[in-house]
């Protein structure tokens, strides 16, 4: 697979010469481009803290990690054109990419997830009213077709930059129990445990990744099929009772989602 | 909020018409949207299996959710937008994104979530050879720098098109237990059960949006810049030793991962 494999190879794999990368260019390129992303999703070269990270240069990437520059710089170009880094004249390799996380494998709200970080969150309420279940909507939530219930849009933004547009439909209890709710401060899972005296449960989640469509893309501040994390929730509370379905769509560039998880849960 | 909401509203919140949607026709139309990608990821209108499944005429859907015509076909625009559906001259509305699920929250393996499935799979081994641990991975992997490590990079494609592009880098035990492994047709969770005779533990998963680059887009036969869906995932043994680190680069009009969780698991 690689002309540089050794003579006498002791498994049934190629085995690189030792200190050097042994695929080619474009594996390297691959390969470093993989290191450097979790690198600066991971927070490193100062993260969202620092006002302006930096990489280190190419030369010196490229003698750590024993590929050539070449293949070095095809990784800035692959980073480039994920939005994770960019170019600054007379400064270097500035890294934008850094991206807050929230986990899926506990039902934290926003500013739950957000505590421990010096970032203001905002929550611009777009729509909060009574509406009415569809069939789609009430059978998911359990309740008869063309039941009124609460729904609510928001948008949030971290450190003053747009995050997510956030569409949630509640069972009705939620609408008397809400109704004067600071919706624009306050997550809807602690205010559901608060007002509503309700313990929440499980949620099945789903995610997918999609193209930024254009009024998704003019709330959140990028540009049409930008690439979009899309997160579908339904919550339950503790009794069983379906009361929350939401779909979240978060700017690709700025949040990552993360879970911990078993091979065979006990559950 | 809206000028057909009742002039005597109970609640604190603006309620709706009996039957009609409340909101503006953009609302309407993003709701609306919202519910078909739902029912058309659940396998609504045929799903994966049918060969050309079809939504519902806009007259029919308008009708059923008591929404206007114009509002529907904003709502189709939004989904074609996404890919999810596409118009056919003397056909209807095909859906083209119908979605595979796999489960975040076990361990499967390909081959495992899509065993209730007809569909076949097929692994090209696109690159499997010793390499040796940067920094990076060995800190990861809890290695010295510098050992030697087992890199696979797999092309997957599902019922014949191309779904994922993962690599993997697993600890140096690997490297002997994995030899002459058929990397093409099974999974590699299994073939460390079967070959090491290790039980797996658990995983940190990190999930993102990002856009293709060149090569990956090349490889899954999609346009570059299209949406993404990256899942990192880092597999400890049950004994607690990191093991196997993995990206895997998911097309985005293919597949969702879900999961279930716990407001506060026990764990």
């Amino acid at each position: 697979m690689t002309s540089r494999r050794r003579a006498t190879p002791t498994t049934g794999f190629p085995r690189p010469p030792l200190r050097k990368y042994a695929g080619t260019r474009e594996d390297a390129a691959r390969w470093v481009r993989d290191i450097l992303r979790t690198q600066i999703l991971d927070g490193a070269f100062g993260g969202l803290a620092a006002p302006r990270p930096l990489l280190p240069p190419e030369t010196a990437l490229a003698a750590e990690w024993g590929v050539s520059r070449n293949a070095i710089r095809e990784a800035f170009d692959l980073l480039r054109s994920e939005g994770l880094i960019t170019r600054v004249q007379g400064l270097g390799t500035v890294v934008t990419g850094a991206k807050l996380r929230q986990r899926i494998d506990r039902l934290e709200g926003l500013a739950e997830s957000l505590a421990g970080h010096q970032l203001s969150v905002e929550n611009r309420v777009l729509s909060a009213r009574e509406s009415t279940a569809t069939g789609f909507v009430a059978a998911r939530l359990s309740i008869p077709e063309g039941s009124p219930i609460l729904f609510i849009e928001r948008l949030r933004s971290v450190a003053g930059v747009p995050l997510s547009l956030d569409t949630t439909s509640l069972r009705p209890e939620a609408i008397d129990a809400l109704a004067g709710a600071d919706l624009a401060h306050e997550d809807v899972f602690r205010l559901l445990e608060d007002k509503l005296g309700a313990r929440i449960g499980e949620a099945e989640n789903t995610i997918e990744a999609v193209a930024a469509d254009r009024g998704t893309a003019r709330l959140l501040d990028i540009k049409i099929g930008a690439p979009v994390l899309l997160l579908h929730r339904l919550t339950y509370l503790a009794d069983g009772t379906p009361f929350d379905l939401e779909s979240v769509r978060y700017r690709g560039d700025r949040l990552t989602l993360t879970s911990v998880n078993a091979r065979f849960p006990s559950a």
